[in-house]
């Protein structure tokens, strides 16, 4: 087995298993960008393995249909072809993604049910159902020619699932029963002590705004949240309000879901939302985007009066129904100033209940270790800290040391039917995707956007006759983020004095030579620019000939 | 009085309050910039109000020691001058800022005690003990031609301090029985419920990780929290190890406060950071900088194995004592995911106990209202949320709406005997300082470091003759930040064709117009580029003529 993302990160998940003939690949996500990565707009893993190996590739199994498990797909099929299988909704939201590139579905991929079996090579894949944050999730159990293995996907235990499907208790303890060779197991809360909520608290969090609003009631929540959006729809009908949703992902959403069943309009609320101004206040909810405080979400611009579909006033209700991803504190705190500022009540943070993660908590992970007995423990999906947490629970239940396996992207796990162990490494570096380009964006063009957004940049450029001998025109200096250029004018002349005077300083028959030059404007620059500002931009000389 | 900043905002605080005649100042501090701000270095306040009243400063007062309040000092001392009082350590610290430019405080600057009253203009002000993360941290009772003022600076009430200086109660309630005008309370954690953590408390958890640690015990905090670093000398000579300092600002906390007097080596465990190799690990305890794993800190670099001092080894204890401020989390956790990776136990996170705040919570700020009963409450030190839910706290012990001002920066409450209203807005920017220069980075240039951060910058360089009406020389195309030049030939020859084909297309009567020249490239270029890449890089023709 090797993972190609999801170990040492949260993104981007994606493992191969593999015998000597056949490979099957576990999730296809991808990663949104650091703050250290600027400009980039995704991040993938990188394919090599897999199309060195496509000769053996059986097939591509998606747990669920989140961007970190589907959203590498597109790029996948550029280099790869092989059936998808998962269950219906993911399938629809992967061929959804596909259309948008006038794509389709890659031949004999088929919407798989949890507990049907799928032969591919040596493997016998079965999904097994779990809850979270999306519905029709599942985990697998895969036999494998050294044993019974078992990835959880993405998961948590409801016990009151909006959509009444709990996760299947009595397929997991009869693999269990049956005896599981190794547990690869989601280890995103692996920090979190207890038990996650269940859904339905935020349904009747949700129902006291209800209550208690007196205007009109706007949502943000993650347009894949789809049993959130039913409690909203149910909401909407009990009390009588029209609901209206705007923001492009939730109107997609909406759209998909009905269409495969996994939304119901039963109350027939939902309202186009050019209408919503017809409405009287206490009768209008509205599902939107933004709840990440996105700056281009229709919740952010609302905030700020830049949307015009929808004008916020005192007396609106909003309820941010999710918790900040790390990074994103600062934005979603900005919104929810901006909310205040324009006199709505905002529903937000930690103690209004809108909002219970999709992932079990540390009393989950040990309920599933219970329940499936593994020989061998192999912690995925997670930064570094939750892979050892997860390590640490495993612990925790019995399982000895050497029996839990801690790796990263591109570990080598080998594993018999008496062994495991992390053997070796293979290349399983990050992607980045920015525009149209795949894998264009490297570590120096990264390297020089950062500096370019420190200190900007200063151009010099001069026109150098070889017959002269001489710069016959020039230096002429052009900046961009460095210092306003208008109220900088001493500065910048001062500057091109220094230019000139290190170009002076060159001997005659070195002066053709471009690196000499660039070598002398640049040294000299640099020292001045620092001495006088304390800053570094990126100085580019630029010599043309004539 | 007219906040200059600390409304709407988390730092750079500072208050003015004016009569006809006299003007003082209440903190001076700065900020830090947000992440779109790339290349700033702190963010201070715009003087611009206080210069043109400087005739009239009778004073700068400070709160307390931290850079948001005291940060400002060398900035706003080069545009006017006035004495400043504050209590020993906070003047201290003020002074070794002022040293290292090579300056002195103002004359007639001076300590002040609790309780003594100091004259300035038509102000007596009268500073009484509050609990903070630094010691010597007071709050203003100021007496004013139309009534009793209260200012309290950052605060909380610590019932079991470490120094045993319990914040002033005695004070406060006289205050409240004379009857208070104007309160101006710290809004900073106006959205937590109950009651902030002693700081014994956090030397109780400190005691647990001596009790249980075998090697090395290694402590990241805020260097500035005294109090803190007095808990950690104690454990050290409780648990009979010695105690090593590394990090400059650390080093410097260190050796300032052991001068001052508030910080205590009773048990003589202090020890240079060089000798700590030649003992064992179960005798040595290190106090470091990083808890908001700033990448330059001693812990990020010891996490990433780059810091000389001071190799981590598995069993080693790193214990961060600290909560990421909004904004630093990623940062916070990748330090952390490092030190496992390092084989470390690490002790962090909201359920170690081993940090509380330094501001009051919500029944906190309740109990200084109770205890102070102002007439007029202005919510200050906070986000806009922050201040509303201040606010909403004074509502709930009775204060009326109408007695409740919240203003932003810049605003003018316009305080008389009995009454008290915002009334307009003066200047109150922020102004950004980057490296040397201070205020000379605008939003212009901020902008223009975002877009070439985005995706980099691509430079058309040409020589036109004027006699001969043509370009003689180029274009010629260098990037940075944009696509590896050397792998992306092809597109960058092809792009040069483009500029070719555009100059081409000019009029000969037009083409010694650098606009037209200028403008016809950067179209021809973006759009194909656009096209090409999807990305939209800076695009700046240069023109040089012979």
């Amino acid at each position: 087995m090797v993972p190609l993302g999801g170990l040492g990160e949260i993104g981007k998940n994606m493992m191969v298993l593999e015998t000597e003939q056949d490979l099957i690949v576990i999730d296809a996500g991808l990663a949104f960008p650091g703050d250290d990565m600027p400009g980039v707009d995704v991040v993938i893993p990188d394919y090599t393995y897999l199309i060195e190996r496509r000769q053996k590739l059986r097939g591509i199994f998606l747990t669920h249909g989140h961007e970190d498990h589907i959203g590498g797909i597109p790029y996948l099929l550029k280099e790869i072809q092989a059936p998808i299988y998962a269950t219906r909704l993911t399938l629809g939201l992967v061929e959804r993604k596909l259309e948008e590139d006038k794509r389709a579905l890659p031949p004999r991929s088929r919407a798989i049910r949890p507990g049907e079996r799928v032969k591919a090579g040596a493997f016998t894949v079965e999904p097994f159902l779990v809850n979270h944050s999306i519905p029709d999730s599942v985990g697998f159990a895969i036999r494998t020619p050294v044993g019974l293995f078992i990835h959880t996907g993405d998961f948590k235990f409801d016990q009151t699932p909006i959509d009444g499907r709990v996760a299947d208790y009595q397929r997991l303890a009869a693999y269990g029963a049956e005896g599981v060779h190794v547990l690869m197991m989601d280890s995103t809360n692996a920090e979190r002590p207890g038990v996650t909520g269940s859904e339905r608290q935020v349904g009747e969090a949700l129902a006291n705004v209800f209550r208690q609003a007196r205007g009109r009631i706007l949502i943000a929540s993650f347009a894949s949240h789809l049993h959130r959006l039913q409690q909203v729809f149910d909401l909407a009908a009990q009390f009588k309000r029209r609901l209206a949703v705007i923001g492009r992902s939730m109107e997609n959403a909406v759209e998909v879901a009905m269409k495969l069943g996994y939304l119901r309009d039963t109350g027939g609320v939902l309202t186009p939302a050019e209408k919503i101004g017809e409405l009287a206040p206490e009768r209008v909810v509205v599902l939107m985007t933004g709840s990440q405080g996105e700056p281009l979400s229709a919740l952010a611009r609302a905030a700020t009066g830049e949307l015009r579909k929808l004008e916020l006033i005192p007396g609106d209700t909003v309820v941010i129904a999710a918790n900040p991803i790390p990074g994103n504190e600062k934005l979603v705190q900005r919104t929810v100033d901006n909310l205040f500022r324009r006199g709505c009540q905002v529903v937000y943070g930690p103690h209004a209940g809108v909002h219970v993660s999709g992932h079990g908590s540390r009393e989950e992970l040990r309920l599933m270790l219970n329940l499936t007995r593994p020989r061998f423990f192999i912690p995925v999906h997670g930064e570094y800290r939750h892979l050892l947490h997860n390590a640490e629970l495993a612990r925790s239940v019995g399982i000895p040391d050497n029996h839990i396996l801690i790796g990263e992207n591109g570990s080598v796990f080998e594993v018999t039917a008496s062994t495991a162990r992390v053997r070796g490494k293979v290349a399983a570096g990050a992607v980045m995707v920015d525009g149209l380009g795949v894998g264009d964006v490297g570590n120096v063009v990264l390297r020089d956007r950062r500096q370019l957004a420190q200190d900007g940049v200063l151009i010099v450029a001069m026109v150098l006759s070889r017959e002269q001998r001489k710069v016959v025109s020039g230096p002429d200096l052009i900046t961009r983020g460095f210092v306003y250029m208008r109220e900088s004018e001493d500065l910048l002349s001062e500057a091109r004095e220094r230019a000139v005077k290190a170009l002076n300083g060159i001997d005659e028959q070195d002066i053709t030579e471009w690196s000499t030059i660039k070598a002398a404007v640049r040294d000299a620059l640099g020292k001045f620019l620092y001495e006088r500002t304390g800053r570094r931009p990126v100085i580019l000389p630029i010599v043309l000939e004539v």
